[in-house]
């Protein structure tokens, strides 16, 4: 169902701090900025082979991330699965049994259609799938 | 300095009903099973492109991954990236100032080469360096 680990999502209080640890001290090359404004966060990914490093800084603290930040921490957030057709595997989830968070697929960062699963049924790892758009 | 996001470490309950979830729900094909008392789990590989799912199940309370589902629930432990030369690139990290957890690579899951960077340097993060064996 999916072809590759797309990204792991990491919490960050500091977007500079972050960007100079995975950029400069592990060299991992910055690809793309984003403010998603609907989700609350600005974005960075960062390539490391075939998947991204996606740090992700809250826009206030009453977002999902800021939420997620004062209870836990920074930290990772979220693990992201590569699929070709995002309908087909959030379809395969559901009958799976498995508890969705979105429905239906919307868009995700950089023109992506993505999908998120309950942590509630994936022992609590909040995954997300993710149909990269044309030529990511 | 990395090749590949290798692996997400999961910290695990169960590990019947992660497997069944990682292999069966999102048809992730098991690869390896190994039993490391050293590091006091039980671990199980699973291929997704050119990385894999590690799910961690401790041994006992008393491990490191038993005292982080003690205080932190199962989820998302580590993150794992793939270097060619595991020394090089503790090296490298030294000289950046990042604080490690291993001076020196030891062995890890499938005759890997590992060594570990604390998350207090790493923006929460538990973040590990892996030289593949031959082969994998």
């Amino acid at each position: 169902m999916f072809g590759a680990l797309d990204h792991v999502g990491i919490a960050v209080d500091d977007l500079d701090a972050a960007i100079e640890l995975y950029g400069t001290a592990f060299g991992m090359p910055v690809v793309h900025r984003e403010v998603v404004t609907e989700q609350g966060v600005e974005a960075v990914l960062l390539d490391v082979g075939e998947s991204h490093v996606e740090l992700l800084s809250p826009l206030g603290p009453d977002t999902p991330v800021g939420k997620f930040i004062a209870k836990k921490g920074q930290g990772l957030h979220h693990t992201a699965y590569r699929c070709e057709d995002v309908e087909a595997a959030l379809a395969r989830c559901r009958e799976q049994g498995l508890r969705l968070i979105d429905e239906q697929p919307r868009t995700g960062i950089r023109g992506s259609r993505v999908a998120f699963l309950h942590p509630a049924s994936t022992g609590g790892v909040l995954v997300e799938l993710v149909e990269p758009a044309g030529g990511h």
